[in-house]
């Protein structure tokens, strides 16, 4: 069975989707990532799906399921790459992706856990 | 036909390679390596192979080929992620990867391409 890489940067997981995930390839990626967090103690997971072209319910529920993961797991998931095809469908099929932050690309989701650790580090001065 | 995705960050696009690819599929991707690095202005262009199980003649030339691509636009290459088991068969198929630069994994990736532009930057004074 082929695994989805994870690539660490600092403090980020960065995963890039590109094959069709069936029940056990999202099976192993959601324990791969937990894994991954544990132990490289990244407080971000970015999850590219820019080469997604039809996301339904399973995979809105695996991105759903990936960051309530993270969170138990203090890192924060960002959904990056959503071609707009597919913010469309998601959209009419009703799914929210609720408790999913997105950014239009991986820059930018790299710069909205940069804020947050900095909003972090004025909240608790050290 | 599927596209690997090119992500940015930065100086460095990320391409992580996940699908086996064939002619059609190693011509789309050098083709949109060679158009990224130019629109983004790259200095770096790393390639995570560590999903790839098997790298024969076709996928080391296919490597040598993009290095040498983003060489003429002033990028350089660098694969990390590399199996110990594809390394192993690399070298007994007695191909040398000739002109790529390979790294552990991509933080050890961007350091090296961070070191070279502090190189330069000392070797070229503003």
């Amino acid at each position: 069975m082929e695994r989805v890489p994870i690539l660490k940067l600092g403090d980020v997981l960065i995963v890039s989707i590109q094959i069709d995930l069936q029940d056990q390839g999202v099976l192993a990626l959601q324990e791969d990532l937990a894994d991954a967090v544990v132990e490289s103690g990244a407080r971000g997971v970015i999850i590219d799906i820019s080469a997604v072209e039809i996301v339904d319910s399973f995979i809105g529920r695996m991105l759903a399921t990936i960051a309530s993961i993270s969170r138990v797991l203090d890192a924060e998931t960002i959904v990056v790459g959503m071609r707009p095809a597919v913010a469309i469908t998601l959209v009419e099929l009703g799914l929210s992706l609720g408790g999913v932050r997105t950014a239009l690309n991986l820059e930018k989701g790299v710069a909205l856990l940069e804020d947050r650790d900095n909003a972090r580090a004025v909240a608790v001065p050290r």
